[in-house]
């Protein structure tokens, strides 16, 4: 498909060029508060001022914007291998000091015990109620995220990423009671569970720590760890 | 926010260029069949080849890629004010023989009567089940068009969108019908409009053209032109 007559008249053809970027809204659960991490911007603009993780596309480097978006988390976090999903293109004239630019923003959601390198190093989580003092158009960004990652949690598997390894119902109907906002009734919950179907029990195991008899232990299953398992009837709507 | 000192050392600064386009899945109905827009794309590469409605993102011009998108479709099919929604991105080295390159996909919903015009002009339907022969990676681009149109489909407003200024009940059913590929239950569609509460009855306005007695005219509501009216229960989950 390369041809060498696109390479030579590319200059001509081509428009202004645009700057292009990605961000990624990293979300975790620090003591049962949402919260977002930032990483303080190493250059200008905005130098010193904490960020979203992000930077520039690399095209000699990545092989696409999946890729880029990657090679940010783990350079400025530390962490691989993690569910990340596309959110939106920010764009236009007036978003970055440096030119009309591209953010393809992406989303990601891990467990706390998965970030602790990245929190010894410099990366920083705030509540999500709090969306003061970021640059560009960050606090946009973080506010579609968890738009996105509410209205998402409603009827899929989404939420388990915010858990460790392994989690009793108990602690996932935690995660997704703080996540939606408000209180699930428990048989509806289990109920939801089955539906959906991603998590399995780890036999022989459980967890001992409550007051009360000790809880089966639960893990994801491998094929929901890159995709969502999907309902077409939310969680709080009487199913 | 602009600053000169940016602007001088952006050549030292940013990373390669990357090649920055912008596509339209535009989809509308066409004797009860579901359809996508071509036209033949006028340069290399795959010149003459019937493509999805696209360009350059122009940054002299363009505010932002929704102004990208905007401009395309009516440059390229004649139409404006339509509904139109950030679809995802699509990017790489591999789709573009022109070198690594972004495509912010979007996508419109246009009742056939908008594209009179177009469709005298060289703009080409095709049926959404035949995909084959796209240049770029524009096959998978309307895959995930369609899937998210039908998805969004199930439990919003987002198909009226393909019916004309005017319609009756039973009409908007058929869009509705066409694009869950099922038959909706009458009781339960009407139920459903009632909460979702995006039409209105156009008060004296009847259709007659049917075997039937005249049947209520009903048109959008203006302020659901540019937003969708959205319910967390699907079409045809009892709800």
């Amino acid at each position: 498909m390369q041809d060498e007559s696109y390479k030579k008249s590319k200059a001509e053809m081509l428009p202004d060029p645009v700057v292009c970027t990605v961000d990624v809204v990293l979300l975790t659960l620090r003591e049962g508060s949402f919260c977002y991490a930032l990483v303080p911007r190493e250059q200008e603009p905005f130098q010193g001022v904490a960020a979203l993780p992000g930077g520039f596309v690399h095209p000699a480097e990545d092989k696409d914007l999946r890729a880029s978006a990657e090679r940010v988390l783990r350079d400025k976090a530390g962490i691989q291998g993690v569910y990340l999903e596309q959110l939106a293109v920010f764009s236009g004239v007036a978003r970055d000091p440096r030119g009309w630019s591209i953010s393809v923003a992406w989303y990601t959601l891990v467990p706390l015990e998965a970030l602790q390198a990245a929190l010894a190093t410099g990366v920083i989580l705030r509540e999500v109620a709090d969306l003061g003092g970021l640059p560009f158009d960050h606090a946009e960004i973080v506010r579609v995220a968890l738009e996105r990652v509410r209205s998402k949690s409603t009827y899929s598997s989404l939420p388990v990423h915010l858990c460790p390894a392994t989690f009793t119902l108990p602690q996932l109907q935690a995660v997704y009671e703080t996540l939606l906002g408000e209180p699930i009734n428990k048989v509806s919950f289990r109920r939801k569970m089955e539906e959906l179907a991603f998590v399995e029990p780890i036999k022989g195991e459980f967890d001992s720590s409550g007051a009360h008899r000790p809880a089966q232990l639960y893990r994801l299953k491998a094929k929901y760890r890159s995709r969502l398992s999907l309902t077409d009837r939310g969680m709080n709507s009487g199913g």
